[in-house]
């Protein structure tokens, strides 16, 4: 599956069709096998105790397989999750970014499949893992 | 399973142990069998073109079944997500809050399971729903 | 979504286009609401201990949530399951049948979205819960 | 994670232990990093069009990661499956054998965490991906 995008186009990407969270994450690494997405831990992703919300692992994992579609079939496309199935195993250091690891395991013509691994930075063992299911629309 | 805490329980253990995201959330009803718990949707739950969010429908039924389980258990609880699966069927309506009706399906010892289906308030349709399990942690 | 086959019409289906494990459920009851199929348990079907196998409640989630779209959508269709996500609650009864409620939540024009609940014969709390989508080809 | 088990050991644990269906599977391979379980394909997991059905994938998730976790905990152990989501992405070859690479994402002392990817042996693309919950009862 050939890239269609760069590391700068999906952050210009974010920034434009998502203002209000686009900044909130970074694009570290993109290739054909792997893409890795950061999330810019602030004070509104925390939870009472410093650790990094449900929601807010949720939206780094649902962004990053997004992209990671968004980078074979580039800008045009208007993808929607359709499922998200998320294990919480860890929790979530405090005080450092959340790192999402994301693979494309299928790319089909209406559905696209992928995998999330998320770490906080630093760390080994994953916080949580996701696998999320994209409904590709028909091309016009 | 008889009810420890009523709907204004509820709602002040929210506003004082999530003070970032308590008041975004209302319990319209709650018995027995069945919690009602709405999303006052606000431009910070949006996506671009007035839909409501993902990351914000999910914080809505991982709420939701947290607070199944607490109404259960009393407030000193602190029971843990583990798993979420979501099924996204249909884009929420534009400027109405969103519904989630959520039923224990099970409440052990160590774990508990809840399923929540969210509504578009005044729409029949479900525009998704979830199942939660959270790990209850051993009585001290 | 109006009913396009009987009962009897999903049992002489299954027979027919499942010779292999099509006797091994029954449709037990059938309505625009809500399908209850159910598992004839069998020695096969057990785990040391006489409980009803994982795969077993498995298959019989997803050969209902099948059913109830085939139900809506006429013999001809041929859906495809692309995900589930199923809740293992608490151990069946030996020695009595498996039963399946199940509710379409969505059917649309590629995708359709089915709850499960799962019972013992004579229990009132559910053993398992499983949601299924089933990618439905375009029509020809 | 020291492994506590050998190759034969699950092997000759599946048979014990699970009588109806252990010879069905082989252990391929196995480390610390990952294991590879094989269903060994015969007629009675097919579906009609000769492909592997759902339940007989289903049923390979659920023993590798089964095995995996009491390779790391030693055959006393009697962990029991929660939850499980699988993707079913494209149709197994007809004819060939399945594999299934497993990897523990959490062992923890009350809940262990599995990814499990299905290949049909052969063949790049994997047929489904599946990640698994087992319960581990509280050690005597």
């Amino acid at each position: 599956m050939t890239l269609r995008m760069t590391k700068q186009d999906l952050e210009g990407f974010l920034i434009r069709e998502f203002p209000q969270v686009g900044t909130d994450f970074a694009i570290d690494a993109l290739s054909d096998a792997e893409l890795t997405v950061r999330l810019k831990v602030a004070e509104r992703h925390l939870r009472p105790g410093g650790t990094v919300s449900g929601p807010s692992m949720f939206a780094l994992a649902d962004v990053s397989v997004y992209l990671a579609v968004l980078s074979r079939l580039g800008p045009v496309a208007l993808a929607v999750t359709t499922n998200c199935s998320i294990d919480f195993m860890r929790k979530p250091a405090a005080g450092v970014d959340l790192l999402c690891q994301t693979r494309l395991l299928k790319l089909g013509r209406s559905l696209a499949v992928g995998d999330a691994l998320l770490f906080s930075k630093g760390m080994d063992a994953p916080v949580a893992r996701a696998t999320l299911t994209y409904a590709i629309p028909p091309a016009r």
